[in-house]
């Protein structure tokens, strides 16, 4: 097809007046609905938690025992390495990066913030999550692109870069389904940022579970648990592990979780106590009276796989008939998660996203899935295909695969 | 009564084995109670917010807007200058706090922690909320105390201290009904507060209206508007005020509140922006379903006050009989609030609190209202007579005025 033919497709369907929005991994209202009872579930003759805790008044810091019992197996850690947040995983890491900037990562480490160097550092694996990047750029953090070896974070490039620069601090990791590449870190991966050795003696690992029990298909992915390889390594320090229900429950109403050794649990709650009395303990309670215990939640995630996995069926279906045949671009089918990661031809990112744009298709921004949203090589397009229907992911993949050929042939 | 009298009955009254806590500002069961219809309220039918937002999915930074039109009223600001926060006021004060050091209270301002004193200082009205004090010395921010004159803050000396000293960044005030002093900040205050040169252009007000609405009469004290008063002396970007429904609903589940200048705002949710993407907003709707409109929130506070002006009257009562006519310590009877501040003679507070505790009866610690839990004069002692029964408070307060008694008798 040339050109001019692509260019009158492209305009037939931008006539079509289309307004579709697959910029967010947003939950679709069918995942929600198999939440609603949260919505109904009554406290009223029991709002108390088993160890006879009021959770409508003051009090319990780091989450109600039950909330814990039933959110440790989630990251596969003890109740004594669990804390229990509000509703927002994000604004625990950001809480653990800002308390690392101002009073450092424990009693004995200065604040990241008066570090020598005057520069603090983070490794970013690209593409990533734009939230994360958000949160360093916010804080004046410098990012340094790690990318992919052989669909793994580059791990010889991550010891070399941590064993010579002492003013890296920290490493964002999506370690099961990522966002948005949906890979899982190797157990070689996992073993080595466990081990390796960093200059910086308060270097951490910010390891974001968002996806961890979010299967798109029956034969689940299997990762090292980070904090057991962390402390087989000596380093048991090394990691803070973060996740949510907000993929599980209600995205604006979930409960979000961290855990890390009993060490650095210690030190977060003692500057945790600083900051609030505590988070919402009623909505832990309607968590564990929902779903009782973790296979409630295993059950349930099947639940919800149900409805997405013909979702992202549907935009892999057209990628595979309309590009594949010529050549245009790479992705990857997810077992899991929120995303799937589109390359395209060099130079091509922006080009495509504004086309769809014009023609009422909404994606992340090109860039988004970098740095300061800054693509090197113009390629990655994040595709969040949970929120529209599967009619509507047609219509927008129509769009997206018209506007690919169209960037890329403007490109030839 | 001598030393060997006072000795013999407080031993009988140690040997009753009473176990009482006054050591925190905690709302009693029969408080909670008031709200319990905010346990059942379903929101299944309908979990939409009058612009149609479905409040269980990720959105909306900075509250829905039925959520701003009900809380907006506590504070005397418009619906664009509220932000509505999560279950903690002091959670948003810690992150104002953290953001002005970490970059600053304005694009154009530096970070606090860069100032090139090296020291950053919040002046701290004294006896004042000991978890006000805890955010500074985590942060490492150096706490200036400020006694007051006749029963206000002193104002001539904060004048001369902001005039002189860049380094004073911020000052704390609970400006109504005081914690623990009950007072409330006279209009010359108000007005001084807001008019005041500061050497330092990016000073704060840190305005925390914990006890707002919270009265024990029905003559309701009126404070000037702190932001119109800011505005009007050319100081908009002034004040950070903080509220929260802790002591109206559920200290545990209830929904935290700020407001400032249109500037303020529009810098602080670009940095929200940065650290969330919401706060639970289905425990917005179901706060404005239970009060429907801001005359629900004062018709519930008398049912409250009817609830705890007995327990306030019951220690009233006591320092009056048993301490009044012996000249031991000073008191004011609030008139809202959640405390009543006792000063007994020099030296005599660490010694009353221990001999409470010894006798079974918890207070807050002895120099807690202080920063860096020194009171220099080692008098000041809250009383936090809200959770007790009023029965309970009988025995409470022998057990103080008898260890006051003590006390005051052993340095005699």
């Amino acid at each position: 097809m040339d050109k001019s033919q692509l260019l009158s497709q492209y305009n037939q369907i931008k006539a079509e007046g289309l307004k579709l929005d697959m910029s967010r991994g947003k939950p679709p209202a069918e995942v929600l609905a198999y939440s609603n009872r949260l919505l109904e579930i009554s406290l009223f003759d029991d709002y108390h938690s088993v160890n006879r805790i009021d959770c409508r008044n003051y009090g319990v810091l780091d989450g109600i025992p039950e909330a814990k019992a039933l959110f440790a197996p989630i990251l596969g850690v003890s109740t004594d390495e669990i804390i229990i947040g509000g509703n927002s995983s994000l604004q625990m890491m950001y809480d653990a990066v800002t308390r690392a900037m101002l009073s450092g990562v424990s009693e004995k480490a200065e604040p990241w913030s008066k570090d020598k160097s005057g520069r603090v550092k983070f490794i970013c694996p690209v593409p990533g999550y734009d939230r994360h990047f958000s949160i360093c750029e916010g804080l004046g953090i410098e990012m340094l692109n790690l990318p992919l070896n052989q669909g793994q974070p580059d791990i010889d490039m991550v010891e070399d870069m941590v064993a010579r620069d002492g003013s890296i601090k920290g490493m964002w990791c999506v370690t099961v389904y990522s966002n948005p590449t949906g890979i899982t870190y190797s157990d070689q991966t996992v073993r080595r940022l466990a081990g390796m050795k960093t200059k910086a003696d308060d270097f951490r690992l910010f390891w974001d579970c968002a996806y961890i029990v979010h299967h798109l298909t029956d034969t689940h992915c299997n990762i090292l648990n980070i904090l057991d390889e962390c402390k087989q390594a000596g380093n048991p320090d090394r990691v803070y592990m973060f996740g949510s229900t907000s993929k599980i429950t209600f995205p604006g109403a979930g409960v979000a979780i961290m855990a890390a050794s009993e060490g650095n649990t210690a030190y977060i709650k003692k500057h945790m106590g600083f900051q609030t009395i505590g988070s919402d303990k009623l909505n832990q309670l309607r968590h564990v009276r929902f779903f009782k215990d973790f296979n409630g939640i295993v059950a349930h995630m099947k639940l919800l796989k149900d409805i997405l996995k013909p979702k992202f069926d549907a935009v892999i279906e057209m990628l595979e008939k309309q590009l594949k045949p010529h050549n245009l671009g790479e992705w990857h089918s997810p077992d899991g998660g929120y995303f799937i990661s589109f390359d395209g031809n060099k130079g091509t990112a922006e080009k495509t996203v504004r086309l769809c744009k014009e023609a009422g298709v909404v994606l992340t921004n090109a860039g988004a899935t970098f740095p300061y949203g800054k693509d090197p090589e113009d390629r990655n397009i994040r595709i969040a295909p949970t929120y529209p229907s599967v009619e509507e992911l047609k219509a927008a993949m129509t769009v997206f695969c018209v506007s690919v050929k169209l960037a890329s042939a403007e490109l030839g």
